[in-house]
């Protein structure tokens, strides 16, 4: 295990992103973004992507010279065409579009169509926390993981969820959920690390569990509540993807598998104003009374702690901008290969 | 087992109200939509509720002249309050206003406080379908029946999801879920026809499984997939509660307990206009495709149809509107004895 600063890692995401010819600008925002994942622990999600989107960007499956530009206008709604860029700068640029709609309209609703990859739900959810606002994001995944419930060919993707909402003295609180019970993204960081996963997260094509993470592609990860789940996931890909129209079901494209077909990739932001709502203040008063009324409530046998959401993400991120963002051996060195064969400067460890 | 036709039901839920003092148009809008959740299945959340609405009426909980009104205006955003009427009023205001809103601005999301119980979540979703619109529809339940995850005070509530999207061909999909395995209803609907409910459904204080639910007072609902399950509950009550400056957490009325008290129930509704992302007919058919792909998609060992979201309520609808609605005795004695304490006709059945 090696440990690099966020300082750090953000320089050598965004040089390798220069590398590829990605505008200085661009490979800024998208750093910063890839390199707060990381931050914050979403550790299948930041950097562990790096390899893959610079094989994406080499086999022009991701446009460098991209006009993001709104398709679609009714002021409160837009839709926007990412250009196939790359995603984290189409959803920055519709998180921003969405903030400025909602402080005029109270609400804002934007979807956003020929994206791609955007790393983990949150980022997204909380810019508008800055303005006061809430943010609510929703994705179509980057590759189909499960069924429909009884099923055994892989329509859906883990479709995640994001929501953020401010506080006044506790932090706020931030839910990031795929509808699966786990993301892919710790299946793979698991085989990365080599370590199984526990029962429930994946069953095989016959019903059997399956906890070799090494073995993901026999398999297919288990929506939470059963029906439920899937339900959440379908509906979550028709409202990101078919309506945005984007890819989902039968048309994703498994970016892990295939790194030069454009995806088209899916996913909207609600930006919520809560001034248009009342007093802000008085709003994130509650809000602190709700999070400090379930942290202090009573606890079954064998838990010592109620959470909210966000609280774990939230003390990895202290953690980390102290003691450093831990990669992984196999992680660096594919780092460090990457860095070599782009010829710039290798990942500086602390 | 009593059966009842769809017309004989209505007229005797408006009947009911009348006899309260509802006003008519009023006592029509509240009929027609409790009638809807029987028809469709919602056997918890029709007139198996009626019997607590008119108690709550009669002992001055529920406003029967309100002034349902919008307390806050931004065009795609308002916030109705609902002066205590009863909920099904209130909601079918804030949704037709959505509707309203969103066809001139794309999206809307209109907040609700001072509004009560409204029956199941799927009504509202369904309201836009008929303007080519989408509905989503979040409320707080009117008592709490879960414990923060890991914990054993009941500071949460069921907080259901119902979202609705058109087909072409297909008919729509309407998902309506609890954000529990088990919505409480159908716990209060088990016991009243004396069948036992699932492990998996409850727990006790002590963390068994809880499964006579005529116990369902000694313990607390599950949330889906464990943690997630409660973050979606917390968050539904913030922008469904909180947000719109009603109940939320330890300030729920426990509507079952306590038929005076105000509720300040909360809920809120999104209409999404389709034809602003782009050709309405288009996006239809790809929901046709969408269904059909599911549907026909092949089977794990022991299912013999997949489904999706909505199939089985119209299934049910369209059995119920041949053959009637079901009544169970101990329902159709409770509406008899309704019936005889407000000195108007009683339920005719089949």
């Amino acid at each position: 295990m090696q440990f690099v600063s966020v300082e750090q890692l953000d320089l050598f995401i965004r040089r390798c992103f220069m590398a590829v010819g990605l505008p200085e600008h661009d490979a800024k925002t998208v750093a910063m973004l890839m390199t707060e994942a990381d931050a914050n622990g979403s550790d299948g999600h930041g950097v562990f992507r790096l390899p893959q989107y610079i094989e994406r960007i080499q086999s022009d499956g991701i446009n460098l010279q991209s006009n993001i530009h709104i398709a679609e206008d009714k002021g409160a709604m837009a839709l926007v065409d990412g250009d196939n860029a790359v995603g984290h700068l189409v959803m920055h640029y519709a998180t921003e579009l969405a903030m400025n709609r909602a402080a005029e309209h109270g609400v804002s609703w934007v979807g956003v169509r020929h994206s791609n990859h955007a790393g983990p739900a949150a980022l997204y959810a909380k810019m508008p926390l800055k303005k006061d606002m809430i943010g609510i994001y929703v994705a179509v995944g980057s590759a189909n993981h499960l069924p429909p419930w009884g099923g055994t060919e892989m329509l859906l993707s883990t479709n995640p969820i994001a929501v953020a909402i401010p506080a006044n003295e506790e932090p706020p609180i931030v839910l990031d959920m795929a509808t699966t019970v786990a993301a892919y993204g710790k299946v793979k960081t698991a085989a990365q690390r080599g370590e199984s996963i526990p029962e429930g997260w994946m069953i095989d094509k016959l019903g059997n569990p399956l906890t070799d993470p090494s073995r993901a592609n026999e398999g297919f990860l288990l929506p939470i509540g059963g029906p439920k789940g899937y339900g959440l996931s379908l509906i979550f890909g028709l409202l990101a993807g078919t309506l945005n129209g984007a890819a989902f079901g039968k048309n994703v494209i498994d970016f892990n598998a295939d790194s030069k077909s454009f995806t088209n990739t899916g996913q909207f932001i609600i930006a919520l104003s809560i001034e248009s709502f009342g007093d802000v203040n008085l709003f994130k008063r509650n809000v602190d009374e709700v999070i400090r009324s379930m942290q202090a409530s009573s606890k079954l046998p064998g838990f010592d702690e109620i959470r909210v959401p966000g609280e774990r993400s939230l003390k990895i991120r202290r953690q980390r901008e102290q003691s450093g963002i831990p990669i992984p051996d196999a992680l660096y060195d594919a780092l460090s290969r990457l860095a070599k064969s782009l010829k710039t400067e290798s990942l500086r460890v602390l």
